[in-house]
């Protein structure tokens, strides 16, 4: 087992090197010429000014942790791992960033001079570099951590650390991220449509920028550090179980432990292959060769997992609970495809004829049935990944579900690339035809996305399930007494306590986003007011400053839930009510989430498609009052689906992830 | 102790002479003449129309139950209990609605002739009846069963069947009457102010009538048999754990068995003095003597309280549990009235200058954070309660909690006279001088039904929470090995199945809403059509049948979600997953419930009155954008607040009420 130690770490690495290369062939096609270059490369320069003052506080916040975890009885190797975590999570945003908003205009060029076939490659490819990168430093970062703690059970909980600092950095980019994206958006249409009466996408506007930066700071960093994070919590889930259980009729500790990181090892190369049979299909419709790439590289890492449990030495029952795992994960991002699209978003667009109002309402309870399936699901994915190889079967269906994100989050960040691109075109004035490609690319990148969604829902309960029940065993193992009864009172008020977080903090972000785009509207007001000529068009607009002051103000508003989240469990933990309580709050706390997550994620995503759906014509069009109606539909929604929902992804993720790390000292 | 066994029975008997006595008394102030008994008169009628329509197919339904609970091991006893459980909600729902619908009128000419303060008392005391009735009813059905089954902890089980032919009621009272409730007044509105372009309540709208008869249904029949339910829920799950407690330090299972029921009977004492309190001090201000007469039966419980516990004979630390109950229930009513007035309203009204998304917004924001001090409450009652009494402690909190049940219902049901009374006067065309009186009268009744449905949740959560403690107990009782561990992951499966069920029948109810008010609009629309002369008013209309149609449309509607609620912990209990599996899904409903049910009652309350907050003149007033915005945030509202979030307290209590019932089978 030794030299297999190894796999995980050079697999990482093999995956940096995949995503270097398709890099550099991302960058061999052309970037096109004149406006295009332009709007592109504001769009670049915005996002890096975004990351960069994003990771300053950032830096600090983990410096701050660091400190604390250190001179906590946790010691030095969990800090380590802490910084670790915060570093690889960090450093995959950052490339996924810098890749995804140079592959916009080389899609636009490509869509423009080459065709649909070739402006999917460019797009896909683009997107592509993000996947491999969350999934190699993944892999590369934690297989690192096995080498040096892993052999020993005692010493693998430092590895938990890992998972806080990819928490901490989720929480940044997921929770700011997400107010960031819309107070820009809401900042930038309010002054620029509304006030100065210029179009969408008009480059004379200050925020125009911060709105095209905030597409890619929520698809790409912000999903990205989300994914990432519920694939090392998987895998450090799996490890912490394994850790508990030093007799087991599934194999030894040592191979128990290893699993997680040999199958998403597997699933690494899996990723690779789903990216290949992506290029190879490109010529067929792009809808076809993304369908291929995904079921593809499923299909073929079940097939591999069997392979990969009987070599490392495990029971084949073990490999039933990575088969309901993948297939789970799947079906959930399938449920959400279904209720973001067609027959509920007809019905929600039809109810616009009576007003905004009947919009709400349908909206909302498309929302709140679009939970039933992914609970079901997730219910049997408990059942029957427990039933085969108990709780450790629920961390490894987690691992299963997550094994090939390599492929699904380069789908994910394929969609902000191609609605870039989109704009650019538009922006750039390139023509009808150049647009149609790039419109099609578009919509089936909010098709992509809406699985994405869901799966990342999927995932991240799934997750924390797993983290949560490691948490439960480690404190298990140092107090054999430990029970976490729903009867007992205490662990009851735990759970009633942890049910106050998802409302709490989705009321919370949606507030921020509203007070964050003041500052923005301020700012912008300001550039009209005292920059002479802008209006005109004969001076350039402070585009940086607008993303500088949106990216603070989103910053300042994500602590109070960033800092209830990460200081819940340590109040709670080590108060009078203890870990009894705690338990329970963490229970409390992953039903909420899930159940708000999905809601609010589904009915954003069904209002959002239910206004594209009467503005491609139907039922009156644009302008007519249908499409007034399912507009105020589209603006409550967007908070719900790209700021308040996947905040509920983080928060149950961070609650348990510190809950597990402190769980030694409880 | 067996003299003693009569008190409840008694004080029951006694409860409804006074509540008869008081009607009486209503009845002596003089109806009124011309257009007021008329239109009194119309809505009396219609009520009567909807509770023959309800209560027919209710019984039904009740001989259907019936007889599978008679052929199934749980024998007659249980099928007594039930029928009497039901008998006793629906009487008085029906005397409840009988005497409101009498009221009105008189509140009206009390207000025309005599003034404020005359006013006032007609409007209380016509409210007051139901809620002796409520308090009386339970009192005696529980103490009559009490007598027969209760010496004997093994025959006590048959006791719950009274709380499941309770929670039959609630069903189709408070999630039928919902749904009658809101599709009669959005029927009315649209065909009546729109299509037909006549004024709000109107005569001539054939649904006119079935919309004040709503108002009764929804807070008369509908929040009585909510709170009877939770009231005779939270004496059944105390017994029921005092009968798993034969050894216990707290004092003789008797002791404990019979405390409950001694504790409602000193509240319904209490409440007949807060009712007396409040006549006292009618002639300082309608708020003063409301706020005297709750308060002061409060306070005047808990210290009858500490003498009824001495002298049952149980350790006075059960008394604490008694006083943390009565007062949770306060802090939680006052919350719900901070979050539907004072500055969360005029925040929502604000947002309105933004238009109708920015109201949304605001509202749900609004309407989430209002779940955090209720829950903090709820877990301070099971922390405190459970400390000092066990488990009993929780279930004797929520029998504190819902002791003067006669007083709080009392001001409840004022609420719809009230609101009726002004109706009345603004059809009947009484003048400016009345409509103030009825105006005062009908604002503090928004302020009561905010705090009436703020404690209905908390009351609803606790009276569940402790059902389903009782059934957990009983389980225990048969099978010693029942654990409900949460890391067991059919229990945590069983979690993630009920956080579905509030979101479903979330989804469910406000969908019925719309389907149930087409159906009322097209018979408006055919009366409007087909019967000459009726839009000229020389031809009345068939309210009635407009009565009927919507309550058989609602009562329809109703069937799914109810029939979910009373299968779903029978399916789950005998299926393979079992006992582990409901319990573990009974906890995830709860907290998904109580979060639901916060939310969307004190959304649903606060758009109201930012709406109304508009209409008395500020930001604009009626007409203004403003207006248009806040009205849509309002229309939303209604279901929210009388469909859907309602319906939540019937869902968990049904679903745990039948799991106590189904406990010894399993």
């Amino acid at each position: 087992m030794d030299a297999a130690g190894w796999i995980p770490v050079s697999l990482g690495i093999l995956g940096l090197v995949s995503a270097w290369i398709v890099y550099g062939y991302v960058k061999r096609f052309p970037e096109g010429e004149g406006k295009v270059v332009e709007i592109s490369s504001a769009i670049h320069k915005g996002s890096m000014v975004f990351m960069r003052r994003e990771y300053t506080i950032l830096i600090v916040f983990v410096a701050v942790v660091a400190i604390f975890i250190a001179i906590s009885d946790l010691g030095l190797n969990s800090m380590y791992a802490f910084l670790l975590g915060a570093f690889c999570s960090g450093s995959a945003g950052y490339i996924g960033m810098y890749t995804a908003t140079k592959a916009n205009a080389r899609t636009t060029t490509a869509a423009h001079t080459r065709g649909a076939s070739e402006a999917l490659t460019v797009a896909f490819f683009g997107g592509s570099i993000m996947g491999l990168t969350i999934a190699a430093m993944g892999l590369f970062g934690l297989g690192l951590l096995y080498l040096y703690f892993g052999s020993d059970p005692h010493s693998a909980h430092a590895i938990h650390g890992f998972g806080m600092g990819a928490s901490s950095v989720a929480l940044f980019s997921r929770v700011g991220g997400g107010i960031f994206t819309k107070s820009a958006d809401v900042g930038a249409d309010l002054v620029g449509k509304i006030e100065a009466g210029i179009p969408e996408d008009d480059p004379r506007n200050p925020g125009v920028i911060a709105d095209n930066v905030g597409d890619n700071v929520g698809d790409v960093a912000g999903m990205g550090s989300d994914i990432f994070e519920s694939y090392c919590g998987s895998m450090i889930a799996s490890i912490a179980i394994a850790a508990t259980l030093s007799e087991s009729d599934l194999g030894a500790q040592n191979s128990l432990m290893f699993l997680p990181l040999a199958l998403s090892s597997a699933g690494i190369l899996c990723s690779l292959a789903g990216i290949i049979l992506v290029r190879i299909f490109t010529s067929k419709s792009a809808e076809v060769a993304l369908r291929i790439g995904t079921i593809g590289a499923s299909v073929i890492f079940i097939g591999a997992a069997a392979f990969v449990v009987g070599w490392v030495g495990v029971d084949m029952s073990v490999w039933g609970a990575v088969l309901i795992g993948a297939v789970g994960g799947i079906v959930i991002g399938m449920v959400t495809d279904y209720y973001t699209s067609g027959s509920p978003i007809r019905k929600i667009a039809k109810g616009g004829e009576t007003g905004p109002a009947t919009v709400m309402i349908t909206g909302l309870s498309v929302g709140m049935q679009s939970v039933v399936v992914p609970l079901l699901m997730l219910c049997t994915i408990i059942v029957v990944a427990s039933y085969l190889a108990g709780l450790y079967g629920v961390g490894i269906a987690a691992v299963g579900m997550l094994a090939t994100v390599g492929m699904t989050m380069a789908i994910d960040a394929y969609g902000p690339v191609a609605d870039n691109a989109g704009g650019i075109a538009e922006m750039a004035g390139l023509g009808e035809e150049t647009r149609e490609i790039t419109d099609s690319l578009d919509a089936l990148g909010n098709t992509t996305a809406a699985i994405g969604k869901g799966f990342a829902i999927g995932a991240a309960a799934l997750a924390a399930l797993a983290i949560i029940t490691a948490f439960i065993e480690t404190v298990t193992l140092n107090d054999p007494e430990f029970s976490l009864q729903i009867n007992n009172p205490i662990v009851l008020a735990g759970m009633f306590l942890g049910g106050i977080f998802p409302f709490l903090v989705s009321s919370m972000t949606m507030t921020a986003v509203g007070d964050a785009a003041f500052d923005m509207i301020k700012e912008i007001r300001r550039q009209f007011k005292e920059i002479p000529g802008l209006l005109e068009g004969k001076a350039e607009p402070d585009t940086e400053r607008c993303v500088d002051i949106a990216t603070k103000a989103a910053l300042r508003k994500m602590v109070p839930p960033g800092v209830l989240a990460v200081a819940a469990p340590v109040v709670v933990g080590f108060s009078p009510l203890g870990p009894e309580a705690l338990g329970g709050m963490l229970g409390g706390a992953l039903i909420g989430c899930v159940l708000l997550a999905l809601t609010m994620a589904n009915a954003g995503g069904a209002w959002d498609n239910a206004k594209k759906y009467v503005e491609s014509g139907n039922l009156g069009g644009k302008g007519s009052d249908v499409h007034k109606a399912v507009v105020v539909g589209d603006t409550v929604g967007d908070p719900f689906k790209d700021t308040s929902g996947p905040s509920m992804n983080i928060l149950i993720n961070v609650m348990a992830i510190v809950s597990l790390v402190i769980a030694p000292l409880l």
